[in-house]
């Protein structure tokens, strides 16, 4: 039986047409460094105008048509909202161009992604000038803000500039009445293998999203508050900041290229805002700023971390030191991102609160999650079973972009044949919802059908006075399918320690099947680009035998075996 | 072009499924009444196992099938919870039946509905058992809590008890997968005029609407509070408060059959919630309840007001007394029924936020407002220009419920031609999105293609000394279309007041041209069973000659007409 009520599609120029009439005074303010003459104001209002005069030019001057990718390879700022808006709602595709990335991926994703158009920010034409010979799809490059445009001279796409693009159109545009499944938005993972993943986000998606980060148990923001989001407009829709605010009147403060903890400081003692979001190395950074030169963060109430883990320690320090709540959050391209956030339920103290806040937080309920056990079934959610985490939700992908004019690709290892994500990691789920992560599945040993967590052995190994770095990768084992190999780095006043005394200190915090019988004593963990353990490097150089490992076993009784 | 996201249906199973597992610690509390043994507490997970054993009762043991309409006549409280989730999460159609309705309106409405299955508290068999021979559709009656079942002695219905119906019976249900646009829930609205309209919630606008309740600018609760639901949930949805809190574990204390401002005021004081929604005569009843006799009512922080305006004299009392935030909310069956809500914007003082607060409130971002101007376009949102309010949004209703088996209805005064609700209230909108409203339009006075408001017309007649009560109607007028006609019933004191006296009173509060020509003194303004002016009885006794109308006009020159 059919219901009564009217069906409106849930689209984005729903969000640009109510952004820009009731909170219409609301307010994005660019930041422009320090001696520039002030940082930049537009009003919603204004940016709904420009939307629609950067549409105009778009169809009019451009040719951009429904369904095409228009690519931005900007950094936060108001021109960028005006993008996140004019291009989805006149029915074309938003494509975020992740410009930390190395320039072989950039050409790549612009490519697999067929983009007709990129704007660019003029601070970033010394990046993408010279990839512009092999980014075939792209016929114009509009610039956006100064930059040397002479990097630009004999390209082959036709170059604009934005502000001469957009003067004189009308500051109206009849946007299109879109199925709300259609594409709005998309946006490539840039994973450490592989090729790079295009997750294309539909109105539905964003407009449910940003809805769930206005509810009181996300980030919950009133437009009496300003955010500052430093999380990047090209990291996930800068975590749907940029629409939660357009519905509901919260303020911006956008960094634009502005990302070192000094002007960050800056920023936030003459701007006030109220709430930020961004990666812990960020809050890091401005920590380290603040104990050096003192500023007035005071207006900041919570700042929302995700991205990866935040040590407890940095969580108290913000709150101890600065009166700033730190809300915790986790979430992945593919999860538009907002997955958890580590409110506390409700009628506890201070200090019970705490193992919740450290928690990567509580599902809301538009998404459902379930962990993939080691047995092949699915575990409990008692908190103490561990499984990959699989989670289905209305923003959450269930494929990837196969490439302009090809089905959508749907790799095993990414979804359940029943359509979930799986979304790579390990961990644990209480009876109220906390999701806790412990590992990459990568890096679980899959030990007889038992998983071992690798980061657990690493964390008590490390525990060891004589430990200053331990990697544990998983290798190839006849009987157990899988078991631990512990490479170690020990302190240069280590002494005499040796590995029987490892394990015995191991022994006392793991289960005993869980202990290594392989050792192997490394200079140093190799790392990735960004500083992360890199496994692969170990578990080829154990293939290969280019490790030194030592069988230890518990019933071995023999001489302890030095570990130096 | 398709994204690439999952596509879950935003179904109420989703709703229960997270509510009664990440949130299933969170309580409904039934109040019991004074003397009883104590309030009722149940968890949400309680509540979850409950609803599975029902909907396997309703459909194994009753037949009860998908589209199926299943009634309650029931109070809040916690058995009404589960069926709100049980019946529409098995596919079949909640129906709730408005226990205040006169008997000859419920039994149109249960026929009109096709109720196989009513699901009744046992306090209300006395109402429901003389009805139910002419209930035709009715198979079955579920007897919830202690009643006179002697009554139902011989009736055509199988009788079961609600207790006895559960037991025994799997705490899990396979859910099937719903789309989410079919029907959910119906709700009739109870007009003065005309038959019974049925509203028909989908799935979707059920969810969506949940999700903005938790949106912070509507109510935005959190699992720290407990709201006290006064608003019957045979009154749209109970506001959507029973899904908005199984969606974020806000606690619920339900009143049962005790809605009156003694035991409000006991179960306010002795379960402490934080939040409670209710009509302006509950919480009049409640200050005059404490004034006589006080009691504890400090845990409560907000009271959401609607159903009708709120005087601010009495929001005032609210704060100035008890330290209650009153906000106050517009919506209707047809809306879910939340239209707007009374937060100020950000950044005011407390006295420049009064003018906000007592308006009808803002917008959310997914209800789009218009006003029907008197010219046939739309009136400008400048805070001045009135019209007929029209919205438009995905829990917004778009025609009627035509009855089982036939096509919905979109009579013309309810639907613009382009599918828009039309409210039937008239009022102004701010550029900031603020409604307030003025008039209903059937009370309006079209003059001249331009409205003439009858309230505001009143409201400074009433401010004259000599006035008791003045009500003004629209009558016909050949050269105007409609002119407004000023019936006024005079104090007792009132001395030798003049038409003329009156008519110059009130040139010097409104426009000249809306100054009524027509006038006429009565004994008393009729008044509606619920204590409205009535003025469909004025305009009747107009047209046939029953009111002895003076003409007086501006240039008329001659003697001052006694009202005397």
């Amino acid at each position: 039986m059919l219901s009564t009520m009217q069906d409106v599609p849930l689209t984005i120029s729903r969000i640009l047409r109510h952004g820009s009439t009731v909170h219409g005074r609301s307010q994005v303010t660019t930041w422009t460094g320090e001696g520039a003459p002030g940082p930049h104001r537009r009003t919603f209002a204004e940016i709904g105008d420009r939307a629609a005069q950067l549409a105009h030019a778009l169809r009019d001057e451009l040719g951009v048509a429904r369904d095409d990718r228009v690519g931005t390879l900007m950094w936060n700022n108001a021109e960028h909202v005006e993008a996140y808006f004019a291009v989805p709602s006149m029915g074309a595709v938003l494509h975020t161009l992740n410009l930390r990335l190395p320039a072989e991926q950039l050409v790549w994703i612009v490519n697999h992604a067929a983009d007709r158009v990129i704007l660019v920010n003029g601070s970033l034409l010394p990046l993408l000038a010279p990839l512009l010979p092999r980014l075939e799809p792209v016929e114009h490059i509009v610039v956006v803000g100064p930059g040397d445009t002479s990097l630009l001279e004999g390209c082959r796409p036709a170059v604009h500039e934005y502000e001469a693009l957009l003067a004189g159109r009308p500051a109206t545009y009849e946007w299109p009445e879109l199925d709300e499944r259609d594409a709005a938005a998309m946006c490539y993972t840039s994973g450490t293998t592989g090729e790079p993943k295009g997750v294309v986000y539909s109105h539905r998606s964003i407009y449910l999203h940003a809805m769930q980060v206005n509810m009181t148990q996300s980030m919950g923001l009133t437009d009496a508050d300003t955010t500052l989001p430093v999380v990047p407009m090209f990291h996930v829709n800068a975590w749907g900041l940029p629409h939660a605010t357009f519905m509901t009147g919260v303020g911006m403060l956008m960094p634009d290229r502005f990302l070192q903890p000094g002007p960050l400081a800056e920023m936030i003692e003459a701007e006030r805002p109220t709430h930020a979001a961004a990666v812990p190395t960020i809050w890091q950074g401005l920590l380290a700023e603040l104990a050096d030169k003192p500023r007035d963060i005071s207006s900041l109430k919570t700042v929302t971390i995700g991205g990866s883990a935040c040590p407890e320690a940095m969580m108290r320090a913000f709150e101890e030191e600065h009166g700033v709540e730190v809300c915790h959050a986790w979430g992945m391209t593919e999860t538009s991102p907002l997955g958890t956030v580590s409110h506390p339920p409700g009628g506890l103290t201070p200090e019970e609160e705490w193992p919740y806040r450290v928690s990567q937080g509580r599902f809301p309920a538009s998404v459902e999650a379930r962990l993939a056990a080691p047995d092949g079934g699915f575990a409990p959610h008692d908190g103490e079973s561990p499984g990959e985490l699989e989670v289905r939700g209305p923003w959450i992908a269930g494929a990837y972009f196969g490439g302009a004019g090809a089905e959508p690709v749907r790799p095993e290892d990414k979804f359940s044949p029943d359509g979930w994500l799986r979304t790579g990691d390990v961990g644990v789920i209480t009876a109220d919802g906390y999701l806790t992560l412990t590992d990459r599945a990568k890096d679980v040993i899959k030990s007889g059908g038992e998983w071992i967590s690798s980061v657990e052995l690493e964390n008590a190994l490390m525990a060891h006075e004589a430990v200053a770095e331990a990697a544990v990768v998983a290798v190839p084992d006849d009987k157990w399918g899988e078991r631990p190999l512990a490479t170690v780095v020990l302190k240069e006043d280590a002494g005499d320690v040796t590995y029987e005394d490892l394990r015995a200190f191991l022994g006392e915090r793991v289960a005993r099947w869980q202990l290594p019988e392989r050792w192997a004593l490394i200079e140093s963990v190799p790392k990735t680009s960004v500083g992360k353990f890199d496994k692969k490097v170990l578990r080829s150089q154990y293939a290969s035998g280019d490790l030194d490992v030592t069988h230890v076993t518990a019933s071995g009784g023999g001489p302890a075996r030095p570990a130096r």
